[in-house]
């Protein structure tokens, strides 16, 4: 089954239709949060440095880094972002932006072999991007809208999906380094965008075989309790061959659900995960020192 | 599609691939309960009553009645578990037993169109109950299981299904009326067991187009956090189309966690059911007299 493989220079995260889901942090992001976008512009990146720790000891496999601020000089902020990041923790990246500048910027600072976030389907997108993923030897994020933007048919989507990977071959990007992203809607607005995202992962696992990841908080959109939304439609997602998303790993609930996810679908042996995650505390006074008490002297 | 019809003299409810997940409650069940055998065994049935009310209030769309316990009367105490639940809730039963006796005394009393849980694929069984679900015009649970037991092979118990559709129709029972239960195995023991079942589940769907049950809770047994487990599962089978489960509704994870799936399937129109069971609560002071707060006289 397909693998694809994003490294920093020490540290491989795979992902694959028999490994655990991958969870890809989606905090260092200032889109609507005005105050990181204020501050990165200013040179203060301390808010995208305890992002990147909060995120990695909640169980971040990997970091998306965007540095998409109006008016700001994007390709210098980014790279400065990947740089710091990548000081920090060694977990893999995404690079995320919408400007090709930008994902260059990012890409010439970064160790390793980084996810670059993303192209599209358009013609344009395609022949700007591409050419820098290979350049990198990279893997990339693809995003099945066109020209003609999102279809409401799976169908069209797919077929979308399946014209950039044929790009990327041309561009001798193999398609394990494709890692599709279906495009989830809030369900709020759209009550058939889980059907239609699951039809299309069975399609892209079963027909193209590739990878898959999404933006899984947009489908709980507007909804109350939105995390349970996001999580149960993560173990839908998986349970239908999506191998990544990215995504808030500090809501428990959100995290909890792929986690369980793995075990249902087979891919947390022995449920060791499950197990770790969920270990009862020891008990007080049974090998720890209670808190708040002392010791008293020998 | 395919629609089973479960009714008591005044309500039905569907099970369908496009309808609302159907929540069997599973509390009226002595097994494992020392405490409820013996009051049951004693004619205590009070415990039952609650069990009723408080599965009913937690939004179970039908119950399972069983009253296997050793050494007693079971035909006698499930036809009085019966006719005391209908006494108390007008939501459909599923009348549970291994016992043909037991589950004839039980569709004796019961008004309406009964789930009799079960059937096997074993030859013997199957002529002995299928007769009395004939008899009855009741749906009924058939287990894909037979004289070779429980097979981890899906292909078998996809096999086992399609032989009890088959020799229902020689009894002149309908494929709407078999609901099969793929059986869920405890997923700490066999790692495979929820790609089996949502394996099975696909094939049951698309190939027999048979409606679908389990006793869900058996998938967590063992683990920590098995509500979560449990919960998950459901979504996950509910997304490989998976009509109903016998579960605890009083477990808020496990609820949760097929509401969402509800929505995300697309079969929970406008997220009704969603929004109406997270709504806000109300404001203190805003329409509402406070706990503890009292009225001035006028």
């Amino acid at each position: 089954m397909t693998e694809t493989i994003i490294s920093s220079a020490t540290k491989e995260v795979v992902l694959g239709f028999n490994r655990p889901f991958v969870m890809i942090g989606e905090r260092i992001n200032p889109t609507g949060r005005k105050l990181l976008a204020a501050e990165m512009k200013a040179g203060d990146f301390s808010r995208v440095e305890a992002d990147t720790i909060a995120q990695i000891e909640a169980g971040a496999h990997m970091l998306d880094v965007n540095a998409g601020i109006p008016l700001a000089d994007e390709p210098a902020l980014l790279a400065k972002a990947v740089k710091l990041v990548q000081s920090i923790t060694d977990v893999p990246l995404s690079i995320d932006s919408s400007i090709i500048e930008a994902l260059e910027a990012g890409c010439a600072v970064y160790q390793g072999k980084p996810l670059i976030n993303s192209v599209t389907g358009e013609d344009e997108n395609l022949e700007r991007v591409l050419p820098l993923v290979a350049k990198y030897g990279a893997a990339v994020v693809a995003i099945s809208n066109d020209e003609t933007g999102i279809s409401e048919d799976p169908d069209v989507r797919f077929a979308v999906a399946q014209k950039i990977v044929n790009r990327a071959a041309d561009h001798g990007i193999p398609a394990c380094d494709v890692v599709v992203d279906p495009l989830v809607m809030p369900i709020g607005a759209m009550g058939t965008a889980g059907r239609q995202v699951f039809a299309l992962l069975r399609r892209l696992k079963d027909e193209l075989g590739v990878n898959t990841t999404c933006g899984a908080s947009n489908v709980s959109f507007g909804l109350p309790q939105r995390h349970a939304i996001t999580g149960t439609f993560l173990a839908m997602a998986i349970s239908n061959g999506m191998t990544s998303a990215i995504m808030s790993p500090l809501h428990a609930e959100v995290k909890n659900a792929i986690l369980a996810a793995d075990v249902l679908a087979g891919n947390d042996a022995n449920c060791a995960a499950w197990i770790k995650e969920h270990r009862e505390p020891v008990p007080e006074g049974e090998g720890r020192v209670r808190r708040g008490s002392r010791r008293r002297p020998a």
